[in-house]
């Protein structure tokens, strides 16, 4: 076959050998050079040979019309992982991570959402599945997934991240990755029905005040939440990030409500009952509650507050020198909209504000930009978001004012830090 | 093991036998009633039995902790498809399509973006993947993906229509679905290095008026872009829906230029030079030219103008009775934001206004939102999109007046209709 065989003849793809131009964050006059990280300068357009790669010299791949669409095989080490810190000896209650560190973006692809389950993913046929809706209603109704999908349906984007994400961090084990530390945490756009139009078609007694979610997994994993919520934003999601749930994911149905701890956004949803005062399952006692410092647990902490997380550089990672580095991360709030977030580089002494990008939506991740100029030196980052409620995270030691820092904590949005060696090695810095 | 063996244990999940309801568009009074597809109404919560589902009476699957997620193997049918109106024979010269009306929100899944490419797709390995900048400028660079992946970095959400799209229907042939309609087009996130960095850092020369990119892939792909469109907008991509690049979209570096046609788009983009004028490549003179009525051909035609088409109801589905239906589908413009979208559901004779839902984004796919009672009359279906700009989709007879509509014509965007007949059959009703 030919290569090159249209176009540009006149090329002779020889440019001069290349000699190392290195230059450094501040040291070139123009704003482009300011930007430069290790670009390669050649001396000539035409002096020394600019190879023909491989792939141009041959035909790809041709188009598979059976096959879903899968990453690069160069990109195998980007999946979930499950815990590195806990030997999980339950195989069926169970969670894997998203991976942070290699997330571009504020989407987090549909393969690699983060899974928490409390029996393992079944794989329901949507043309079985049923969704009630009973209790203290005027008229019980049943739907099946056409019914559903038949109605009028809202998009959002928003975050969800499970109420024990960074929970390893309040032990004494030290997880390595941002993937370990926050990774059940993701972000995409969910499609569905308020749940509010389902539930005013069945009308409320008078009286209703919470409403219970259940799933149709093996755990029939229920929960019991306040009806103002319900009627409030609460969606009944059938899609996610462009296409139907993923099995992990809730597949054919689930709850969505924005901004709160994951567990609540019932996966599998098969059955909505209403009642007058909540059920107080083992998912609201026994777990899903956060110690206080007189030995109380609170019970029903269900918002998600404002957090955030540096992802670049972040553990396990190696900086290359010194020299120019965007340090990027998330920041998120189950109030609203991030408002701004600061960066520190020097361990909390002083805090730079960050660059957030847009579109900045409501209850969903965000990305900050901040450009550092490392020179070498012994480093501690971190950032610190504050929410369009005025809400600024804090740290470990304000929470610790307020909570107990004891066994299986949930809810740990306090700023995280990361530590930079002289050598360029980036470790988990939480104390 | 146990089912449900927490919680709930006072629900007998019985419920009375189910009688169909049929709630029709506005026959109820509450405004939930009004919402109304067809569900079952059950008249009391205990009076017979709610059966607990297979799923909720056994252990799903276990993590996969090695396994890149993958949809249900009840969505198995949504897929990309190749071309249903010629048979192509050119197996490494191909494309396939998204399946829009399977599509939730404004997101296409990485694994189910178009494709489009003259030789296949390459695996390319990006530790060896080089970009070389050279030509007119002051400084001759090459750059490592390492290198490029160090500079700060921007992420743009931002539709990708090929120039092709839509083309089948100036033929005779009429393809059945949406998907192969109006397939060749694509939303997600992407994310890179503006290319007015690198050029700022190479030095643009006087007299610089063009850049060429050009893939590593086997057809050696080259497109000549105005040097001020590249300095404006242009990004060069890695990112793309949260993760690295997909092989078919480009992997590990392309050319993004938001809002025009495909191809200038480069993938596997290695070379980048700059000149004064244009190279008038193969794809600027055989390929990707627009006819006009005085037998002319014209060329550099770049932008997407603005268009909409609906998605559901659309070719090859099938309406299950008179009642309500939300009619739904894209929006999007090469020139900027969505302003408004109007529907008809009588061949153009009325228009009435669609819900644009949110947020609406520059470049962006955007979706509209259109409740339809249907009587069950014959009825011809269509949206009109109008850009920021003011811009109005055009009919097909309005793009008559100004080209010819003769071979492989680009850029159609004309208002698409479909057509319902009186049992609920949805065709292709292009003239």
């Amino acid at each position: 076959m030919s290569v090159n065989n249209f176009g540009d003849r006149d090329e002779n793809h020889r440019v001069s050998k290349p000699t190392r131009r290195q230059v450094l964050f501040g040291a070139a006059a123009a704003a482009g050079g300011a930007l430069a990280t290790g670009a390669v300068g050649i001396a000539g357009a035409k002096a020394a040979a600019l190879p023909v790669p491989e792939s141009a010299k041959s035909m790809g791949r041709p188009i598979d019309p059976e096959a879903y669409g899968l990453p690069s095989k160069f990109e195998a080490h980007v999946k979930r992982r499950r815990t590195d810190v806990f030997v999980n000896k339950q195989n069926f209650s169970d969670w894997s991570m998203t991976p942070l560190q290699h997330q571009h973006g504020i989407l987090t692809p549909n393969g690699l959402v983060f899974e928490r389950h409390h029996a393992g993913t079944p794989d329901i046929d949507p043309k079985g599945h049923k969704l009630v809706i009973h209790g203290m209603v005027k008229q019980p109704l049943q739907f099946t997934m056409d019914d559903l999908m038949r109605y009028p349906s809202v998009s959002k984007f928003h975050f969800l991240e499970c109420s024990g994400n960074t929970l390893t961090d309040w032990l004494a084990v030290k997880s390595k990755t941002v993937q370990q530390t926050h990774g059940l945490l993701s972000c995409t756009q969910w499609t569905g029905v308020p749940a509010s139009w389902l539930l005013d078609e069945a009308g409320l007694q008078p009286g209703a005040k919470w409403v219970m979610f259940e799933g149709a997994d093996g755990s029939s994993h229920l929960r019991s939440i306040p009806i103002e919520q319900v009627m409030d934003d609460v969606l009944l999601v059938y899609g996610q990030g462009g296409e139907m749930l993923r099995p992990e994911n809730g597949y054919p149905l689930r709850a969505f409500i924005p901004g709160w701890e994951g567990n609540c956004s019932v996966k599998w949803l098969r059955r909505i009952k209403v009642s007058d005062q909540p059920w107080h399952f083992r998912s609201e006692t026994a777990r899903y509650t956060d110690p206080m410092p007189e030995g109380k647990w609170r019970q029903f902490s269900f918002l998600m507050e404002c957090k955030s997380v540096i992802t670049n550089p972040s553990g396990g990672m190696q900086l290359k020198g010194p020299g120019l580095y965007e340090i990027q991360g998330f920041a998120w709030s189950g109030r609203g909209r991030i408002k701004a977030v600061d960066v520190t580089v020097d361990g909390g002494k002083n805090w730079h504000p960050a660059e957030v990008e847009g579109p900045v939506l409501d209850k969903c991740l965000t990305r900050f930009r901040f450009r550092w100029r490392w020179r070498g030196q012994p480093a501690t980052i971190a950032s610190r978001a504050v929410d369009s409620t005025g809400y600024v995270q804090p740290s470990v030691a304000d929470i610790a004012k307020v909570r107990a820092i004891v066994g299986f904590v949930q809810h740990h949005n306090g700023v995280f830090p990361w530590s930079v060696s002289a050598n360029g090695e980036v470790k988990n810095a939480v104390a």
